[in-house]
């Protein structure tokens, strides 16, 4: 599950790496009410992340590393709704990994400094969607296809550990 | 039940506001070891303050109000442990009041812009503690304090205004 937090917009996107190409399984937005309280919002995130894992029962998250935001203004805004996100992602006890943006647009465009337009053309290629998925979802399912391809080569690592191992 | 989240050192203070004066309950520091990942980290504040609100059923949270910290780059930091504690509020079901910094100091030290020794000073004389607490414990306190005197005004109002209702 790749997650995109926001404090007006979360994206997330749900794939399936079992077989030998990334599945669809489903992604969308989240939208909190601009003018409703700070916690009110956080709750939404939280409960909505949180129905997202019991319904689509995903084993590990992905989100983007954001160290210091564009606009100081919203920075603490933007935290927020990541705290409210992880948080959902972690009481439920999945693993989450998280991925610079530089990494993410790497592994899905093939160049670490793409555009969101790219982004969005590629997660739509590479999943088979019919259509591209709007920004935020494309975000989070970008971010869950990273996780996909480190953790397919963490695993390839492993077994070629595990066959130098019995060589030995 | 006052809060002071932050990414290092959320403090938190329980005060009792039945009686004639409030009443300092329990107060102290929830650590989050450095050392570890931000999700880990959320965890660790969500758990801890929903495991307080658990033991001393508050009914209802105060907060300082953040809206853009002085060093951008803990802003994220301190927005994600922020949005941490104020989801473990808002899923318990208590509600939420956010306060200006300068509310809280004038309604504990009476001057907006008292520091942070003047407040630690205040808390201890106002809950009778035999000692100053730290300063996240009593930043924490004096939220809910702050609260305190907001929900009393409040209380005192709605009396007037029933008052005069009936004598209308």
């Amino acid at each position: 599950m790749g997650i995109d937090p926001g404090s007006r917009i979360t994206g997330y996107g749900i794939i399936d790496l079992d077989g030998p190409r990334a599945r669809h399984v489903a992604s969308g937005c989240i939208q909190t009410a601009s003018d409703r309280p700070a916690p009110e919002r956080l709750k939404t995130i939280f409960e909505a992340v949180a129905a997202l894992i019991e319904t689509y029962h995903p084993t590990e998250a992905a989100v983007e590393q954001v160290f210091m935001h564009r606009n100081p203004d919203s920075a603490i805004k933007l935290g927020q709704a990541r705290g409210a996100a992880l948080c959902a992602v972690v009481m439920a006890g999945l693993p989450v990994s998280e991925y610079a943006a530089r990494a993410i647009k790497q592994a899905v465009v093939g160049n670490g400094a793409a555009d969101k337009l790219q982004v969005q053309h590629m997660v739509k290629l590479l999943l088979d969607l019919s259509e591209a998925p709007p920004t935020d979802a494309a975000d989070a399912l970008a971010a869950a296809i990273c996780h996909g391809h480190t953790r397919q080569t963490r695993q390839r690592l492993g077994a070629a550990a595990a066959l130098a191992g019995r060589r030995r």
